[in-house]
């Protein structure tokens, strides 16, 4: 077996191995290090700025649960927009919904998509779409000038380090609320509520003062740090807690489904103690 | 910052580093290797065979989710036998309800629970409850020879290697059902599906080819490996999914909870194809 080994430090005291047989691919693009190497149990994995982002075999829980729960709380999405999520994952669940009529995604590294493409078919299968158009662009700045306006806006970031610190950040949440729909919701990955506590807390702290309702939910994504990974969600009037049943279009999810929607948002209570 | 790390290999592909401040304990016992450890940020660890057992800052979500929803699927648990668990965590969250009348624990290996009164005085804290009956011997031994019955019966093991590998095993599950009552229920903890998929289906198969009714609920412990942990319920008469309320007679839980109860039984699609 290989002697490679893929290390994450996540915190002081706390550090992840995984067996990597090759690396595929390395490059230093505009904004961060970049990295595909190809582990021994889990498939292909993105490495960003030295954290894994995304293996093949698992990717579906991450990209699954940060679209579906939105999607499936707002009754009639139609256009819908992503910022970041490079790798294709989100814009391949999104784009699963015949009643999404556009989407727009604002990526601001083009050699993520790029690499995504060539490493990662399965994932960056709906780049042809034909409702969607991709920005290369600045997230923060692309919200806080465009004239359209949203129903449902997926922030699919990175950790708070490099081109994605300002993604966790009140100001843009609410440039985000400004360009939400009056029933619009806000759906952003936020971390793990127990290795990254401060974050977590900081996301739903900023979402909160923006948002008139914040709701989180939880999700195990196995090649994420230990325990429960979270997600939170800013909406204007929707609950998605009211959802009666599952209103999906499609088969061939492997994570979701309507009972695990009313599930993750059911928070044990020393989560439920973080956010007092 | 210690340089010492307690470094455990779940698989060829993973491994885990735990930045450890001093080892408190290490001792071999007539079963297994124990260490007591003081870690970086997760409190005292107690180590058996090279494998982390349970920490002072998690342990209330592996030892409230291995027993609560036994506890409260039954309509009036009295009689509970526990088999291992010697660190008293599991003891004590039983020891809670004021409706269980006898509490027998089987545990092989006296210098775990020596060594948790002395460590772990959180866990260790109802050894002296006068419902107990402490047994210092053989679990599948005795679940071969008593003449009691119970109502609820827990196995609270390490992971199948050294003293623990047949407390997976059909014949003892068999034996368990034998000595259970009309309207009994066994849970066990049945590790991993996602790293330790074989023993998880394993357990899945044994139970089920002796209980009528078979039921898988997850939990994600961080300082486990990653992704959810799994536990599984055989069950003569009762549906856990049926509870209506949360029927518990006291305060004072961090993670269980009614909602918790029944979120923890929906599986995730991927999860349930493993187990067809």
């Amino acid at each position: 077996m290989s002697k490679f080994w893929f290390h994450e430090s996540h915190t002081p005291g706390y550090e992840v191995k995984w067996r990597i047989n090759s690396i595929l691919h390395s490059e230093q693009t505009k904004y961060q290090k970049l990295s595909v190497v190809e582990t021994e149990e889990w498939g292909r994995a993105l490495i960003l700025d030295d954290a894994l982002q995304t293996t093949e075999k698992d990717e579906f829980i991450y990209h699954e649960m940060i679209v579906h729960p939105a999607m499936n709380t707002h009754p009639n999405p139609e256009n819908v927009l992503i910022i970041g999520g490079g790798d294709g994952g989100t814009l391949r669940e999104v784009a699963r919904y015949k009643r999404v009529k556009t989407i727009h995604m604002v990526e601001i590294d083009e050699r993520v998509i790029e690499n995504s493409k060539k490493y990662f078919p399965s994932l960056a299968c709906a780049f042809n779409d034909p409702r969607l158009t991709l920005l290369v662009k600045d997230g923060v700045k692309y919200v806080r000038n465009t004239r359209h306006k949203y129903d449902i806006v997926i922030v699919d970031s990175s950790d708070p380090v490099g081109p994605a610190v300002q993604l966790f950040s009140r100001e843009f949440y609410q440039d985000i609320y400004n360009i939400l729909d009056d029933a619009g919701l806000l759906v952003v990955q936020s971390e793990s509520p127990i290795f990254y506590q401060d974050i977590f807390k900081f996301v739903n702290k900023n979402i909160s003062e923006v948002f008139p309702n914040t709701y989180v939910y939880l999700a195990a994504v196995p090649t994420y740090v230990s325990g429960p990974w979270s997600f939170t969600m800013g909406s204007k009037k929707y609950d998605p807690l009211k959802l009666g049943s599952d209103r999906t279009e499609f088969s061939g999810l492997k994570y979701y489904s309507n009972y695990i929607h009313t599930s993750a948002f059911y928070l044990p209570f020393f989560i439920r103690e973080m956010l007092k």
